[in-house]
């Protein structure tokens, strides 16, 4: 029989991952901040509780998929949180990208209780949500892994584990470190190509076709060649992310300095008022570095 | 007829390529600094010529393939230069990578002569050298380069025209910026996974398959793993094509801090000895970062 999910967090990865879920046959409840935003898989089937608490009360296994550790914090050991109902044997899993440490002491609050928590946060945007081709990595017990590996494969193409509880998270931030500097690629190499006076076509295609390819480079640069800032992935999040990794670079004394040099040009966008843009707009903070000197950051 | 082809510079970019341009039957004539560079091809029925003018002398295209600006300086305007005996109508074509600028006066130089200059810059290495699959990166007349295409051709799967004399550099430098970001995103990523304490095969294959995926990645990244250094491109040369990069950025006022900061790096470790060592090699010096604080670089 398909384990009862409780699903907390209807946003634009939750929602389709959740209906994913529903899709297979596995009885679902869910809870989210704004009722609204569940509104699409109420129709669809799945039951509704008005707090996390009482989402849990009779599921097997807890899905979060929120924004950042506080929220999972809240969600999961706050007030009207999983803790206070999840049954013995319940399995927590946790799809926010958020701190590897803050996961780990999750994890011993929910164990005393006789609840596993597994991370398993993702990779592949919203289109891998919907198309349930996500990347997922996970951190936790391997033996828990393997009992919930079926419900993970219904969201995602790879589910990969990768060790204990918080290695999910930690290799997620490897992967948001190796990000953020194809992202600085094409925002450096396609500002310099422009400013140069290059087909900036041609460039693209050139530099796509040999060693300067990167994922970021093929859909980010397409999109940039386009005029599209229309985010795949918001540039608030990615600095959400990018603080994540250094404070756990911090606590790892491990410096990144390329990663700080790129998230302090993403919260320049930031404060100019477009964290809700993709991540592509980092080449217009390159681009304005190219300004009189009065206003402009020496590089 | 195949047009009759001087070849300059028999180093590991240009012994191969020279061997392509017999091997499909053009009769060539060679030249280098050091004679013994050329044994194998002379053996394979190239002719020897004493000096660049003397190379020149009877040729229809002639190719140089050497290292930075002043070597090709040299060759083409130098005593016992090429442009001392270039008949009128003849080709030069130069695959080194080198300043847009000085390529665009040389060509000026050249013109008067009623020679034609093409920069035709390469991307691919040395396996794409000796595999007739190079990406080459060609700026000049249009007309010319129709010309010599089906040359090029031999040497390379990719023939691109990218823009008058020049823009085959400037493309290249594009190119080069880019490369070296996805350098630094694995140094930075593997550096973070292996002090995070993560499996660094798991750590690979997973950002390998997803959103980080870059050419340098998987390539770099899988010598990392095996712990080998030996080059797919030095560093030394790296450092050379990232001043061409900075100087050419700084003519046409667009800073690139990110490409500069990866530049600092690799010169820390040509300080250390470490120029013949593949570029891969970038990820020790974010390795050596995390350090005692009396010998390290804050960041």
């Amino acid at each position: 029989m398909k384990e009862k999910i409780a699903f907390i967090g209807m946003g634009i990865m939750g929602a389709p991952m959740a209906q994913n879920l529903l899709k297979s046959g596995y009885p679902l409840t869910v809870h989210t901040r704004t009722k609204s935003k569940a509104q699409a898989i109420l129709e669809a089937g799945a039951a509704w509780a008005d707090t996390p608490a009482q989402a849990a009360r009779n599921a097997d296994v807890v899905i979060t998929c929120v924004t950042d550790t506080p929220d999972v914090e809240k969600v999961l050991l706050g007030e009207h949180g999983v803790i206070e109902t999840a049954r013995k044997g319940a399995v927590c899993i946790d799809m926010s990208t958020i701190s590897p440490e803050a996961t780990q002491e999750m994890a011993a609050a929910l164990k005393k209780k006789g609840v596993q928590l597994l991370d398993a946060p993702v990779s592949g945007g919203q289109i891998g949500a919907i198309e349930a081709r996500l990347s997922i990595m996970v951190g936790g017990s391997k033996e828990t892994f393997e009992k919930v590996r079926p419900i993970l494969e219904t969201m995602g193409k790879t589910v990969t584990y990768c060790g204990p509880v918080g290695y999910g998270q930690m290799t997620k931030l490897a992967n948001q470190v190796m990000v953020i500097h194809t992202i600085m690629s094409i925002a450096e190499g396609l500002c310099f190509a422009e400013k140069a006076g290059l087909d900036m076509q041609t460039t693209y295609d050139v530099t796509c076709g040999g060693a300067a390819y990167s994922h970021s480079l093929k859909v980010l640069g397409a999109k940039i060649l386009a005029g599209d800032m229309k985010p795949a992935f918001r540039v608030d999040l990615q600095i959400k992310d990018l603080r994540l990794v250094m404070d756990f670079a911090k606590k790892i004394s491990q410096p990144l300095p390329g990663t700080k040099l790129a998230m302090e040009l993403l919260e320049k966008l930031s404060e100019q008022g477009r964290g809700k843009d993709g991540t592509q707009a980092l080449m217009d903070v390159i681009r304005q570095l190219n300004r009189p000197k009065e206003s402009r950051t020496e590089a």
